[in-house]
């Protein structure tokens, strides 16, 4: 779609009413928008309107991916089960949101006929390294995605935040020590923390202590304060820092020296993540890399996700108002909105016309 | 990734051999520059060179489907049986290319939980434009996306030509009568043509009359030659247009004016294609508008395809030379590429560096 477009032009129209089965406040106003159409429970379209919103988050992302170094590339959906089976991932209960397929009947891949449907890339993307990193100077390396992940969602009632398919911006890091992890950790923490201010929940939105799995005490979770989240958050409102519902204990906050009495429970979107993920990936599925001495060494990895139409919706619930949505300057689909109040004036309508015209030549994001 | 990026801090590396079951030519060249990487038969990933040579292409096609009054949306990948039962495709036999898969054991979607993966989209793009277009006055409208379709492919032996998951760009055309799908057929027909010279292949790819369906006469290829190709055409160098095998009868070539004899048979790849569709899917899935009379009427529809990697392959077996790949300017994946023949001299070096910084600072896209 051109820059500068007229209303009239877009194929979408609003709407008076969201569908009757759809709950969520943010479905509802980019429904009747025109922003998206539902497929079904918990899949969405992005028509123009939403598209160009949702490419402007991705705009943001990526530049603050890219300033810390990140490369980017894109893997498939499609994924082979044996690279999982590696890390006990293909049957395990708790990744029981897998979409698989399977190939026609006859045909045969590693032995079997299923393929597995994308819900996270941990496992391929780390393969995939195996044939580019085999030296302590092929490290470090910041290795990212906008892509499609599949997941088999039991509950889909939060319109676009909670969805069985959906981009996410995944990033995985891989160092050749915990010194050198932990300092990209923090560059990432604060590259977050610039991408939602960007974005326009900044003042809403916590770094959050998470659980941190077995190789490290603590993941980190950024929450947006909302109504609609499915989240609790215990928020130190002097550290400007939170506290989720798993590591809401005695121990971890005299550990933080914090004072409990003092945290404020909320509810909380969870808009992005990041987790230390040790060497879990790289043993499971062999990535090694030679260190100075010419001994064999697994790398330190780490994963880090924003998945770009939750972060939409997110906005949509907090900063929509009794007249619908508001999108900050940066994400908005349109900059200016010309409406021509000419009531049949000849003049008026020229000048709308002409101005309109310059909005096209100028290349102004103009409605 | 940044414009300008030392070729030091790419996390790829080149190979001097391409996996042992890789028999194309494209994914040998792809895969021994560092451009994609194989995942399993048919299913190949994007890598930094390959991403950003991929978005120039998907660039110039949005540029030029912009132009013609195209629409940008995202459709979804997961689909509802429902709608491709309406057309009678859901177990059609000619599609079976299906991938299919299920929700979880228990949970229902209209009676059944097994769910489609998209391998093509008119259903759901009729469906969807039941909700926005109900008066004449709403036409003509032209919608297009650039989305993944998942094809069970029996053959996938071309590289990143044919696979099991690619990204293409559909456009689907709505029209009151037929002399306006026609001028807009014959409007994306050029758009076709002026794509296919910016990516380089232009004096190789000609417009192909191929089989119409039942709605047309003939339905338009674009086919390259090339020696890797799966089709056959025959070629009228006069016109500078071509028939595919389908097509090449007696009758056909009559029908055009044509010399039988001067037709030349070549192997060529189909590039894009533009197909009539008539009132097929507006009357299957029920999509009409309302006349200046106020009756109901059935819109015209046509559909217009680009895979953006089969372009690129394309590209790659075509331009590539005895060093390797070769990419037009426009598609390039950087445009400048500088190496420092410092041999130690440090002024030179410097020199080399101050010419990397002054890159990155003008936003050139250097390696």
């Amino acid at each position: 779609m051109k820059t500068a477009v007229r209303q009239s032009d877009l194929f979408t129209k609003t709407r008076k009413e969201a569908p009757k089965d759809e709950v969520s406040k943010n479905a509802k106003l980019l429904i009747r928008a025109g922003y998206i159409h539902k497929e079904m429970a918990g899949v969405y379209d992005l028509l123009p309107l939403g598209l160009r919103t949702f490419n402007n988050i991705v705009r943001v992302i990526r530049e603050e991916m890219d300033s810390i170094g990140g490369q980017e590339m894109s893997m498939s959906a499609l994924q082979d089960p044996e690279v999982w089976k590696l890390s006990g991932r293909w049957d395990d209960e708790q990744v029981d949101v897998w979409f698989k397929t399977h190939l026609h009947s006859g045909e045969k891949y590693h032995g079997g006929s299923q393929l597995g449907i994308a819900n996270t890339h941990e496992e391929p993307i780390t393969k995939l390294l195996k044939g580019h990193i085999s030296s302590y100077k092929d490290l470090p390396k910041y290795v990212y995605q906008f892509q499609t992940k599949f997941r088999n969602e039991v509950r889909a009632k939060s319109g676009i935040m909670r969805t069985r398919e959906f981009v996410m911006k995944d990033l995985y890091s891989f160092n050749t020590d915990e010194v050198g992890f932990r300092e990209f950790y923090e560059k990432c923490a604060d590259a977050y923390v610039r991408i939602f201010k960007r974005l326009g929940i900044g003042d809403k939105t916590y770094r959050t202590f998470a659980s941190g799995g077995s190789f490290s005490q603590f993941s980190d979770e950024f929450q947006t304060v909302s109504e609609s989240g499915e989240d609790l958050i215990y928020i130190n409102e002097k550290e400007g820092r939170a506290l989720n519902k798993e590591v809401n204990t005695e121990e971890v906050i005299k550990d933080l020296g914090w004072d409990g009495v003092e945290l404020k429970e909320q509810k909380a979107i969870e808009v992005g993540n990041i987790f230390p993920l040790g060497t879990k990936f790289s043993e499971a599925i062999g990535l090694q890399y030679k260190n100075e001495e010419g001994k064999p060494v697994y790398p330190i990895m780490g994963s880090y996700g924003i998945g770009p139409a939750r972060a939409m919706g997110t906005v949509a619930e907090i900063l929509s108002d009794e007249r619908g949505l508001v999108w900050p300057e940066e994400i908005a689909p349109f900059k200016y909105h010309m409406i021509s109040l000419d009531n049949g004036n000849e003049e008026v309508k020229n000048e709308a016309e002409r101005l309109f015209e310059e909005m096209t030549e100028r290349g102004m994001r103009g409605l």
